[in-house]
């Protein structure tokens, strides 16, 4: 049973039904597409095609209640689902949430959710089209992304990686396990205030929007995102293209900060770094120079499995769900 | 917690782990675009726009293990969702399925939800995309449909209804709410044999696919499908087109089947007709004639709300979430 913060008051789901509820979310991220029995989306640019993703998150698995603001919820769940459209060089154009909830949450909550949602949608000029609102024991909550992938040139699956190329990052890498560690140590009030970063790298991920086109746009050939883990996720895109990846360790190394709180915490940051996922970083590989906001952190070469300056990974666990 | 019936045995997600149930999910669903970080769909046809809905099911609330077999929970969620999108015009090209599942879930179950969505996909020619896979204490499935809105027709939104047009139906009104009675009364294994097109109507509904698309192309104004209720959704018909609708008793009269197993029950079976949802029976308004596969069941007047024989319907509730 999912426990709400002392300070979200004022009426229920429970007391004002699902009706109020939806009108309070379609408040909070208003579109004209919204509140018919499906969205239509816009007209799209010629020989463009849709691209479509959805996560499922969880309150007490993916994130929690006294570790995040309904705000920061809302924008993590546009993020972690829109970085997988910008993963295919996609442009998000639309959500579709799906929200369960226990009669007893506060309006005021679930309009923060929406609030969070429309702050980042609006960063990738996306909307929320549609949805549904449910009653359930705990809170879930299901984004699906739809994007626009518009031009002639192919989509960045995760098998078009080649010896020689390069590989580049967009974003922090080990920033979210970082703020995790942090959280799981202190609670989200007494995280000492210089790990602030950290902190909101995991509970309200944030990427510069359009990353994924201009990767694209410029010759990028495969691309993922750091969602389970740097080791795990270039793991796919050198098994599924046959290649070997290796990173040099000084472009993937700990920030101060994340070197800071492991300092702090007794870890090591390269841990976080390697299996630490959720940051969403994009990782690609691309034949010319790194795409711009793109940095070279290593080089797609012959063979299989990742490694860092041709040595094995310390760490290659990711996420798994089960 | 949800309790999975016994003879669903073998492995479970705990056990396998979430890479080799999603290829369990892949092989009973498969398509060629799924498997990246986001799917790419189809080059639509000239100036068509994307459709895109989302509903959540709930074990113990939208659908019971000990009644329903996972085949035809995927069946469901699908049709329901399609159901949306045909309510626009559009036709269904593509769902999306996130799961939770507790890790004592059995493979079996997981493959068998599958294999009830790809039957159902199939007979759109649509095809399951991608999704997610993650644990939870229970069941829990969200699924979107994306469709493809072709021609220059505007959509079948929920406010084009207009006075003097008829009221048309394709599908069963009251079948599925008849088959819940029963389910409530017997469990699955008790309920008479001839009421088994009753408790396939609410575990696994069913429709005529391409009934939307062929509405709109035959000048039906409004559309939507009898989720919620018959009264209540025609009532949003009728509430967002500020019109009245006036439905004809005889048309809408309980099948004979239905009234058979109200007899059995000592239930009312308008309370069926009316009040119950989850039939997924497309209702629209048009100026002409029904559309092929449509009947006529009442008359668009002037006015408001949902009237039978021009007296207040004696059943108005519909579904409602909280």
């Amino acid at each position: 049973m999912t426990i709400f913060p002392a300070h979200y008051s004022g009426p229920t789901l429970g007391e004002v039904g699902e009706h109020r509820a939806i009108e309070a979310i379609i408040t909070a991220a208003p579109s004209s597409r919204n509140g018919d029995d499906a969205a239509v989306l816009n007209h799209a640019s010629p020989n463009s095609r849709a691209v479509a993703t959805t996560d499922m998150l969880i309150e007490g698995r993916h994130f929690r209640a006294d570790w995040s603001t309904p705000e920061e919820i809302g924008q993590k769940a546009i993020v972690q689902n829109f970085a997988d459209i910008e993963a295919m060089g996609a442009r998000p154009i639309a959500a579709l949430l799906a929200i369960a909830a226990p009669p007893h949450t506060p309006v005021s909550y679930i309009r923060g959710i929406a609030a969070g949602i429309n702050e980042r949608v609006g960063e990738y000029s996306a909307e929320l089209v549609g949805g549904d609102l449910t009653s359930g024991d705990h809170l879930v909550l299901s984004v699906t992304a739809i994007g626009s992938l518009g031009g002639s040139r192919p989509e960045l699956t995760l098998d078009r990686a080649r010896p020689g190329q390069r590989v580049v990052a967009h974003g922090s890498i080990g920033w979210s396990a970082a703020g995790l560690a942090l959280l799981e140590r202190f609670g989200r009030d007494a995280v000492p205030e210089q790990f602030t970063p950290l902190v909101e790298a995991h509970c309200a991920p944030r990427l510069n929007p359009g990353r994924g086109v201009i990767a694209r746009a410029t010759g990028a050939t495969a691309m993922t995102d750091n969602s389970d883990g740097l080791i795990a996720d270039l793991g796919t895109i050198a098994r599924r293209s046959g290649v070997g990846i290796d990173l040099h360790s000084a472009d993937v190394a700990p920030a101060p900060l994340v070197a800071e709180a492991a300092e702090l915490l007794g870890a090591d940051p390269w841990e976080w770094v390697m299996s630490g996922g959720e940051d969403h970083t994009l990782l690609a590989t691309t034949a010319g120079d790194p795409p711009s906001g793109f940095r070279s952190i290593g080089r797609v070469v012959r063979g299989d499995g990742v490694t860092i300056n041709g040595e094995d990974p310390k760490y290659t666990h990711g996420w798994v769900s089960f």
